[in-house]
This record gives structure tokens, sequence and C-alpha cells, in this order.
């Protein structure tokens, strides 16, 4: 509840507290895209970068899209404590910084971060009160397309994306919201999260995130 | 959590359980503003008209604002057990009806009630499942002045109102959302609520409402 004094001048239009909003979903569901868009929206929301060890793709820019680093780096981060959480996916590892997360919440800044389904399993355990989104494909079959368009994996990752995209999805009852991302249809996904952080915003119990 | 196989056809595309939204606050911070404009957006809710003894206002439509009825129709239905909830207020009779609710339920149809705060109490009894919205003031000086505006009301009542007024805001924490309502601004509390019933929709676990 908002603090609140009633000597006829309502006082609880205090800010809200900031929110953290954990964005995940099967590896070609269009978490980049979704994120890619909220960001030329100027939707006021600190967007965090995240760490990877694997190459940068053509389409990828360093400290926007990753932090591009060696393992070496990665190994270091790990070591120095400086990483939330961190996994490795289909070989190459993933990694969330947790300084910025820390300073953009005690601006009182509404934060959000992309992680893989596995890793928002982690965060889920760390800092619970975040507000956990699962991107959902609409099909299997739609995902696999995806994949197939990106041009990035052989088709022995295909399969294997797909298998493991299948097992993440049964992780969705530790998700808050679930948000349909259709093909064409970016623009209502980004339209339901954007919906999802104005009712957040108007909790009576507002959730109290602390790293 | 929604009904899914995996057969590589995802399935839990299924229609999401409909909503039963109720509407609050204290009189005069502008629930009928905020209906009347949602009804004009086409919004795609059924908006339940409840029953008063009061006097019509000039300004009201029978069957649309209110169902316009005597103290003896509405004792009667209160017999009849077709009210889901009533209270007096100020003197005169409001009620709830139970059949046009279930009904709109029934067809799968998100459904919006408007009701005082001593109303909405009852509801969370026996509709805990609903999501409450309680529509707030910025302040009481406000909401003295639009009581003044609407020339509806004495000053003895004027006073009475606020006071109430005062008392109604500490039940909050009974509601689960708070949407704040400034004058001239209705359509950012209409956007709010849009924004809470949206997200409402994407929760993984639905809430099961039933009458």
């Amino acid at each position: 509840m908002r603090e609140m004094s009633l000597n006829n001048e309502l006082t609880f239009n205090l800010p809200p507290k900031p929110l953290l909003i954990v964005l995940s979903g099967p590896s070609g569901v269009g978490k980049d895209a979704v994120l890619s868009r909220m960001r030329e929206l100027r939707y006021p929301l600190e967007f965090i970068t995240t760490m990877t060890t694997r190459p940068r793709r053509a389409s990828e820019r360093d400290h926007i899209d990753y932090h591009f680093v060696s393992p070496a780096k990665f190994q270091e981060m790990i070591k120095r404590n400086e990483l939330l959480e961190w996994a490795n996916v289909y070989g190459n590892w993933y990694g969330v910084p947790r300084e910025p997360i820390k300073q953009a919440l005690e601006r009182g800044q509404d934060t959000m971060v992309k992680v893989d389904v596995q890793g928002a399993a982690t965060l889920k355990k760390l800092v619970p009160q975040a507000v956990f989104i699962f991107l959902m494909p609409p099909s299997l079959e739609e995902l696999m397309l995806r994949l197939k368009l990106r041009h990035t994996e052989s088709s022995f990752d295909l399969a294997l994306r797909t298998k493991t995209a299948a097992e993440e999805i049964k992780k969705l009852p530790f998700f808050d919201y679930v948000v349909y991302s259709r093909r064409d249809e970016i623009d209502r996904a980004v339209a339901d999260i954007m919906a999802i952080i104005t009712a957040e915003k108007c909790r009576v119990k507002p959730r109290e995130v602390s790293l």
C-alpha cells in the first residue's frame, strides 16, 4: 500500500515503486524484435544490455543488442560476482549484469531485462517480485519457420531448439503474464507489454523489488 | 493455467476466461463519466446497468445510467433474490442485478459493473476473483469542488459526502488497482482501465469468476 495521509490533502500521489520487468521466451520467438520496437517508441524504460560470449551476428550492435565479450572476460565477471545470473545456452555463455539493474532501480527507473527461459527461472528465485512476461509463439511450426528464416542455425540446431522450446513452454506456470508473438504483429505484442506495465503501476499493493 | 497440449500444435490459444470488473470510488469522483466514455469508445465490455430508487437527474437516461425503480419494486427484487448486493447510500437504495452479470459471463463476455465503495466491499466477499478498481480523486478538495459543480447536493450533503469519501478511501487496500481520476483527464483514467483489462487477460493464471 502506498503511504497516505488523510488530513484533507491526499498525499498518496507518491511516485510508485520502480518495476523490474523480465522478458523471456523460447529462442526465435521475437524477444529482440519486441525490445527493438520498444526502444524505437522511446518507451520510458531502462533496457538492460546483457553479456554474451557468442559471435555477433551481422545485424547486431555491440553494447546495444549485447555486450559481446570473450569467454575469459565472462569468467572474470562471474568471479567478481558482477553477474546476477548466467547460463550456457547452446554452447555460449549469457549473463545478466547486476550493477546496471541495481542503479536503474535505485534511480526509481522501471527496468526491463531480456533473458532466456532458464535465466528467467533463476531470476524468479533471486527477485520474485519482478514482473515475469513469457513471449509465446503461436505454434512450434511457426517458431521453426522463424528460426529457419534467421539463417543462423544448422538443421541440427533447429531440431534441438524446437525440442528445447517445447520444454521451455512447460515453464509457463512460473511466469506472471503470457504475451503472444505473431509474425507481423510485433506492435500487438508491444501494446500488450505496455498495458501490463501500466496495470502493474496501478496496483494497490506495489511489488517491492530489491537486489 | 490455460489447458495446453504440446503435440506440436500449441492449443492454448483458448479464449481466456471472461473478467468481471468492479469499478468503484467515492461519490463524485467521476465513475459515470468514465463509464460513459468507455461506452462511447465501444470498448468490448458488457456494462451492467444497476438499480436505484433515487430520482433521475436531468442528465440521466433510464435503463442506461440506471434502472430507476420505486422503493416497492426494489424491495420486491430483494425478496426474489434478484440482487447480487444492495445498499442504502444517502437515503436511497442502490442494487446490482444478478442475472445480467451471470448471463454475460456465461456468454464469455467481459463484464463491468459500477458500484459505490460499500457495494464493492460486499462484492469482494461474493466474487473475490473479480477485478476491483478504485477510482481515486487527486484530493478531497477537488472532490468537493466536483460535487459543488454538480449542483445536486445541499451544503449539508456536501460535507457528509466529503467525510464519507475520506472513510471510503481507507478501503483502498481491499482493491486490486487504483486509477486516478483528474478533471479533464477522463481519457487518461479510461486508458489505465483498458490497460488493466488487457493485462488481466494476459495473466498466466486467469481469474475464475463464478456467481
